[in-house]
């Protein structure tokens, strides 16, 4: 087990520098003043080519031929067995470290970073001229990315990129679960949007003291599981789930006239929280404890606020509580958990995706996924990009973009960052969210009173030992239909949908 | 110039770690949760192994030696004298990184860590005897340390260890001037206490609210001088000034029922951010533009705390300030400056050194230099410190320690964690700021009207350009001599003892 015991230690090497860099960048986002910044960036630059040469160091073909040779060597017990998958992501990432040539790698750095920085200023003056070569440039490296990535994988080149965020997931199945959604939502949300014109949302009204929000948002995480002793919950410009196993750190930011967007990011990023707060600490710095990728990621805070968190019985259960934190009065008009459920299920087509709904957000998403596709394979110019964009916006959500760039095809950071194959993984977390949780109904059928009861031990429980503990040692498909008993399956989003939204089962 | 390039790009690369580890640090102290520790400890081990590595790489030392051909050929210029002290700080910081074997590195890093864990437990049950044998490993170890670097540099042993912290001070400095401050303190400290006897000091009572502190703190940082562009106030169990230049993190803590110590303690504390905020940008990441030694460092917070805040003219500008963040009676009794010179210039003895004002803490610093250096000569075995200890408590201070440990020899984390040859330093830097503050008051008459005035840019101004902007360009003598045109003098300090408490002029 020498070489097997070999590749631990260079997995817990580059582990710690992993974390380093997470706290690092944590605190740049919520800590750091301002003149920090070009020494922050430097100490982060220093610590990826170290990451990198941890890496990539000579040996390592050998010691994972060795590795695999002593672990063939080694009979087939559960032991031996989780070894192999570690040995397997570790040979993974260490092919994905070495895949490009390292000018390649630092052309792309430069661009993106020289991208994203333009992109902060030019989406705001809506200056998509001034943006386009600045995309043509970043798509221009991610095409030969994609083409050496897949040249090693046998991938398709899209599919090399999504490898990146969700190893496992191919567009061969995301092709006909997106195609089956497009056909589904126009539809529905049209029905939804026909069914809430007559409702009647009663606004609540502010202004929401921050201690308050923070002190209700810390209550809630309380409930829901969050482990304080393993992580914190602070304040920066964007929500993000960041820092180590052990020593989780969200974020949220809070608006004294509305407190419900806030309380519902916390809780979303606290299902990420959980996630990583809930993966095997004995193993923890080896590949096969790592969260799975994006779409798992993503499928378990839409779990806690999509599924959980939006429902009539959760809400019920936080109505009395955000009125105590608020210091409202038990009968005041719009804090029951009608009200509340009207407010957190409004379905409202927009054209921006990070505001969208449940039911319109899978919109955005495949409008980008074939975007982001066409444009890898060349069959979309860049310079084409706002009309295709405005034409899929009329068709998924009726809505026109025109020139309105800015909330057009420049609102995301994304692909202006080089993160090209990032965008399904939302989507895939939504439709992984709403199978687990058809999974868990059926065999927990007490769910929704516990719910209702705010004991959440139970859920805590169940994801543990189908997702959080299964680290990676299986790929994505495989961890879902352990879990689900049943491949990626559309159906149960759909009925999730219409159960929420149009009150009929499916 | 190829040599001394590559010598300043390995510096950067140091620095660049260095900067990593000051900052999780930082978040140890000030963020982490408590389950966050373990995985901490191992990441910051391993920066320290690369921070190692990076030092200690086996070119270096050609690279020195070509680096010093370069610039013996290339002239006299400001430029290449400031490349000289460069090369001459990084070739000191080589020296000393290398000068110990490996497995002595690990045996005394192991040592020290368990030493200061049981130091932690053992000190609050008072117990010696369980103590002892901690201590005498990490002597033990820290004796053959002295003894190699001795060799090597052909300092004292002592000396050796000293240089570590504070390059260039020697006993052969140090004894003379101690000597001069025992002959001179009991007596003094004695006519202090009898003048202050009959002295009417009105207490300042409390609660005062958290929130109304840390604006406080805030606004006199900000009076100061401190740039909060580059820098933050935080919170942590013990004050500290942390993190990196461009982003200076001092800390507090706050207690409900008494301002007026966490009050100058953030002052002392931005003494230090300001003198890491005035370090050349520029260079920044290069050995001579580092903060000199830990007398010096000691002498910019102390010359803001002593020197500057707890003068009648600091008090009579922040008595209106501190009212107002207390919402207090302009002519409530104590609030005047009179009184808050009163509160902030107690001299009373004690045994604890951390809580030991500015006339008595010298007392302390002597103490355990003497003890130190018997201990690490042999003349003194651990055995006997706490009789060594309880003596000269009586002799100093007329106090005696008896079996009370807990406020006798094991009070500090020094020796318990291995620093030996850091005490000097606090009473260094307490000479040093007197004699500043004397070069500066000679050369601005007008200092204490503008002090009164809350105007600070000229003190500033004066101790960037003789202190902070010099950084490690000078060893810590010359340095001093340039600043105020002689050596080390401790008339200075003795002169401004007399002045604030007896009102004599010396």
């Amino acid at each position: 087990m020498r070489a097997y015991r070999a590749v631990e230690d260079l997995a817990r090497r580059g582990h710690r520098l992993d974390h380093a860099r997470a706290m690092l960048k944590w605190d740049e986002a919520v800590m750091m003043p301002a003149g920090g910044s070009d020494a922050r960036a430097e100490t982060l630059a220093e610590l990826a080519v170290l990451s990198h040469e941890n890496a990539s160091r000579p040996e390592i073909p050998d010691l994972i031929a060795t590795a695999w040779a002593e672990l063939e060597a080694a009979g087939d017990d559960p032991e031996v067995a989780w070894m192999r998958a570690n040995l397997r992501e570790f040979e993974h990432g260490w092919r994905s470290e070495v895949a490009l040539p390292a000018d390649l790698v630092a052309r792309s750095t430069r661009a993106s970073v020289t991208s994203e920085h333009a992109w902060r200023r030019l989406r705001v003056e809506n200056d998509w001229e001034g943006f386009r070569p600045h995309l043509e440039n970043v798509l221009e490296l991610k095409q030969q990315e994609a083409a050496i990535r897949a040249g090693i994988s046998g991938l398709e080149p899209h599919d090399a990129l999504i490898e990146l965020y969700d190893p496992g997931t191919r567009s061969a199945t995301l092709d006909p679960v997106f195609a089956d959604l497009k056909a589904f939502l126009p539809d529905f949300i049209a029905a939804v949007v026909e069914r809430q014109r007559t409702e009647n949302v009663i606004p609540l009204e502010g202004p929401f003291p921050i201690d308050a929000q923070r002190d209700l948002a810390l209550e809630m995480m309380g409930h829901i599981g969050f482990d304080f002793s393993r992580g914190r919950l602070d304040v920066s410009h964007h929500p993000f789930c960041g820092g180590a196993p052990g020593d989780v750190r969200i974020t949220t930011r809070y608006n004294e006239s509305d407190f419900a967007r806030s309380f519902m990011a916390v809780l979303h990023e606290t299902g990420h929280a959980r996630y990583e707060q809930g993966r095997d600490p004995e193993s923890s710095g080896q590949p096969a404890t790592r969260a799975r990728g994006m779409g798992v990621h993503e499928s378990q805070s839409l779990f806690t606020e999509m599924q959980v968190a939006r429902s009539p019985e959760f809400l019920a259960f936080a109505a009395p509580i955000m009125r105590r934190h608020f210091r409202i009065e038990d009968d005041a008009p719009g804090w029951d958990a009608d009200n509340l459920h009207r407010v957190y299920t409004r379905v409202r087509p927009g054209h921006i995706r990070v505001d969208a709904d449940e039911a319109t957000y899978p919109v955005h998403v495949i409008l980008r996924y074939e975007l982001e596709k066409a444009l890898l394979s060349g069959d979309l110019a860049v310079d084409d990009l706002p009309g295709a964009w405005d034409e899929k916006m009329r068709a998924g959500l009726g809505l026109a973009t025109g020139d309105n760039h800015h909330d057009g095809c420049m609102q995301d950071v994304h692909w202006a960052a080089g993160l090209f194959g990032y965008f399904p993984s939302y989507t895939l977390g939504a439709l992984i969210a709403a199978q687990l949780m058809a999974t868990l109904r059926r065999e927990h059928p007490s769910l929704d009173d516990e719910v209702r009861q705010g004991r959440f031990e139970n859920i805590g429980a169940w994801l543990e030992r189908r997702i959080w503990s299964r680290g990676s040692q299986l790929t994505t498909p495989d961890l879902l239909e352990e879990a689900t008993g049943q491949a990626l399956d559309p159906q149960y989003f759909k009925a999730h949908l219409q159960r929420r939204y149009l009150g009929t089962e499916a």
